[in-house]
């Protein structure tokens, strides 16, 4: 048993349908609330979107969701008209089975692009997944796995939550990060909530998570057609206010927070995790264009990857950010170790550094800006051999 | 004997100073003009600037330089004063011993960053190089050898052109890509002619130039402290206008693509030179934006060197290079074969797509917009395990 809090009045269920060969990988998730639910989404920026997304764009925000049907192994991007039917069609099976109108259900895929689905295996597998869905550990732990592409571990992040005099739960799931995936690498990110919120406070919420959290991930910088955070609130009974919702956002982006570390963390033929933390900047946003850019640094990822305390790949990349600064406004740590005090390098145990990096899976790097309060958390990993070996041939 | 254009008035020299352990290494080059040149240069846009940039933005434009010289193996960055005076010096002692004043000299530096330069050696190297100066094809490949850092071979290109009744020689050289190189992949580019050109024309030209150039080459997109551009014209007579001016600008422009090209074939462990065109959008620089997202997608790259006819990843680059389009609008060719076809995916023949990318060194990406007439010519790499393993340790 894990301790999970699995939010209230959800079901859930994962199955095999047939997308992937391997009968034994999940690859058809559904998420289904016993009740209307308020709902909400952010999505991908890409210019170039995945005919899933289409679909949740028009259906959200509602304040009468039932659910989520997702599929893996398949994006279904950059498939025409005949995808974009086909999304409608896995929404409308999945609202048939579990008796709503197919708008109030949504729908997500990820997974290589360009080809379209096979939908009767698809239908089949929805029709599967309604008959087994149940609120417990297991059913919702097939679904988190059912959603996963070349992700090693399910991502999981629930809180329970004391409001006024009730609690809630917040049962949140992911998979892939930024620009891990697969083709492309997906991100698709799912927070439930038995908590009652209106839909337009949960779309302010979804989006304020996401900006400190998904936004502050990033493998290699390529933004996928699919990325989709959905959030769903089925919560009866008056809708949170003040403090309450002030709490529940703040417990809602620490979920996501935890699920974006995870992305990160899993990240294709990663060695380490790498968090770095920027302050001291006018804005959070500069500081997070930052953070940013030495996060999609080749050369900071692979100094990480070869244990390298290489600071100057580390100032240089801040420096192409974009962000106004002089050097003497900047100093850098490594682990506890100071390299770069306000624009001027510092005599340092090489050695020590370098072991730092090298024995330690979890990786932390600081810049100090000395400018004003803006400040961000941000998450990568390293770049190495195994990043290369899974991203030179991933279609055949 | 190769057949290059050397500018006529110039000497050239490369010797090994000390800065690198192995003897057989080149690692100081000097350029002097025999007479006063129009010099203008364009530098680096990151924040973080090394000492040398710093001397030559105070010392250009002008109508009067007699040299550059040049270190390589330390970048002479994030050095503070001591930095600021060492280039100052080596310029000074450069100016010295050919017979000029100080700020007629300017001086790059391209290596690791951090470290302070050995001055004992660096002046005593000057020295050196000034008593070999020669205007002959051996100095000038000295000279364009000295320079290199993690480059495999010297990249040279020069051109002769004919101006009303005369003719000029155009004479470049270059070393590194944006961010091949070493510490950061510093890029540097000297381009000298005998023609006559007033500093206030070679400035526009060299930005000019820089535009469809080296602004259109990236290895990883690390923009470097030390990035430099510099053109040096010291043809005696009336300065270049109206026909001639431009002839010698599409010229100048020839080079520098040329040696743009040459940087992004000889990247740190490339095996593929990708050149990718971008057309039909409403601006040159939509397209470039454009070909830089693909350009710049680790995705995209390590498809390449994979030989993975892999679309998804190049449409779904664009798509989040910030430029508006609709992807009916789109379509894209990777040699000579359609696989996206105004937004639809083309049935085409994956073996054979794949064989083109697995056998030729040079591969050619086209993506045609069908929004206006903006066009884009960029160069990029693959990524491989080379390129982790000549960056996961360089400084030690």
């Amino acid at each position: 048993m894990s301790d999970w809090q699995l939010a209230g009045g959800y079901e859930f269920s994962g199955v095999h349908c047939g997308i992937r060969p391997d009968p034994s990988r999940l690859d058809l998730a559904l998420v289904v609330s016993e009740r209307p639910a308020a709902a909400a989404g952010v999505f991908t920026q890409n210019r170039v979107v995945a005919a899933p997304v289409k679909v949740c764009r028009e259906r959200l925000p509602r304040n009468d969701a039932r659910g989520i049907v997702i599929c893996s192994g398949n994006a279904n991007a950059c498939t025409g008209q005949r995808g974009l039917d086909d999304a409608r069609q896995m929404a409308a099976v999945a609202a048939e089975s579990v008796g709503c109108r197919p708008e109030q259900m949504l729908v997500c895929s990820t997974g290589v692009i360009g080809r379209h689905l096979p939908m009767p295996q698809v239908e089949q597998g929805i029709r599967t997944a309604v008959g087994s869905l149940e609120n417990s550990e297991p059913a919702f732990e097939a679904a988190a796995r059912a959603i996963l592409t070349t992700d090693t571990r399910i991502k999981v992040s629930t809180r329970a939550i004391a409001l006024g005099g009730n609690e809630a739960r917040i049962t949140g799931f992911a998979k892939g990060a930024a620009m891990i995936g697969p083709n492309l690498a997906t991100l698709l990110a799912f927070v439930l909530t038995d908590a009652a919120v209106t839909p337009h406070d949960l779309a302010v919420i979804a989006r304020q998570a996401a900006e400190r959290s998904f936004n502050c991930v990033s493998v290699e910088g390529h933004t996928s057609t699919n990325d989709t955070l959905l959030f769903l609130a089925n919560g009866a009974g008056t809708p949170l206010a003040g403090a309450s919702l002030a709490s529940f956002s703040a417990a809602a982006t620490a979920v996501c927070s935890e699920l974006a570390r995870a992305m990160a963390a899993d990240a294709e033929g990663a060695s380490h995790l790498i968090t770095i933390e920027v302050e001291g900047l006018r804005t959070d946003r500069e500081a997070r264009q930052i953070a940013k850019a030495v996060a999609e640094s080749a050369l900071v990822k692979t100094a990480v990857f070869g244990a390298d305390p290489n600071w100057g790949r580390i100032v240089s990349a801040a420096g192409y950010a974009g962000v106004e600064f002089e050097e003497e406004q900047l100093s850098l740590w490594i682990g506890g170790t100071l390299l770069y005090d306000r624009g001027t390098p510092v005599s340092f145990d090489k050695a020590a550094v370098s072991a730092y990096l090298k024995n330690h899976r979890d990786i932390h790097m600081r810049l100090e800006f000395l400018i004003g309060s803006g400040r961000c958390t941000f998450w990568t990993c390293d770049l190495g051999y195994e990043y290369i070996r899974l991203n030179a041939d991933y279609t055949t």
